[in-house]
């Protein structure tokens, strides 16, 4: 099974400001005429999402959600039940290893995990199997950030970099569990 | 004046583990053939390195000075004198400004500056100029961070993105201030 984050990040490793906000993300000055960067192939390849609580929250509250039709699950053991119903939306208080040996059952190929908490956790569970990193050419100074501690450190495979016209660089990892 | 930042980064934003080792990315497995990443280059364009107490004492340490013949201020404001007496090497104990102040007076064209919290000094006070950023293929979980809190965000100009065989990902940014 496939299990891919595929996440924009500052130069200096922040995912969103200390509020959640990634306003500084969906600046004009980075829009590149039908360029994608490659999330929407990524997005169309996965079986389902998974994300945290947090990344959850952010997302409902949009005018529209983003992933109509496509199977969410949310990782949360402080959430009861979720507290806005949304089609192929659902809640999983488990472990990671639970969650995996589930979509296993369920013959999921590849899942895209997001936001930082659950990278993190997954990371540190040593399931991710690939990462592709967009560096947007800003210094935050603060936020939420992408990365965190490790039991022990990670040798990853760099599979491409690319950078874009309007200062993103991108770059595919593969990673060793 | 040009104000230089040259530095190799593992992919969670670290410059060296917590107790300043950097044998990481020593490693003989980034080892590529004819291949010195720019460093030479950019070494042999500048007048002078400043760097900071913690990396002076590392190189200091080294059994032997990588520095020779170079010009090279040391930041402290806890050094009374450099505990190790090498040539070319002064200490400093003036602020950023005073120190670009003198340096001006002296006709200085291109500063290379070193270590964590020099650059992040620089970069808050708005006269780093330029950054090539190599990014090492591993996650650290911790260490000494490349970068800090700034009093406010700063944009940065991408000037190339480059990925090479051994995992690198090195990427040049102007900075604005």
């Amino acid at each position: 099974m496939k299990i891919s984050v595929f996440i924009a990040t500052s130069l200096d490793g922040y995912i969103a400001k200390l509020d959640g906000s990634i306003d500084w993300l969906m600046d004009k000055r980075y829009e590149l005429e039908g360029e994608g960067f490659g999330y929407q192939e990524l997005y169309d390849a996965c079986d389902l999402l998974v994300m945290g609580r947090n990344s959850f929250e952010k997302v409902a509250g949009f005018d529209e959600w983003p992933y109509p039709g496509k199977r969410v699950i949310v990782l949360s053991r402080t959430f009861k039940a979720l507290p806005k119903n949304i089609d192929n939306v659902e809640l999983f208080s488990g472990s990671i290893i639970e969650l995996i040996e589930m979509l296993t059952m369920q013959n999921s190929k590849h899942i895209y995990i997001d936001g930082g908490q659950v990278i993190q956790a997954f990371l540190e569970e040593g399931v991710v199997t690939d990462m592709t990193i967009t560096t947007i050419p800003i210094l935050l100074g603060e936020g939420i950030k992408l990365f965190g501690a490790l039991s022990k450190e990670k040798h990853i495979k760099l599979l491409s970099a690319k950078g874009y016209d309007n200062g993103f660089v991108q770059s595919k990892y593969e990673v060793f569990n």
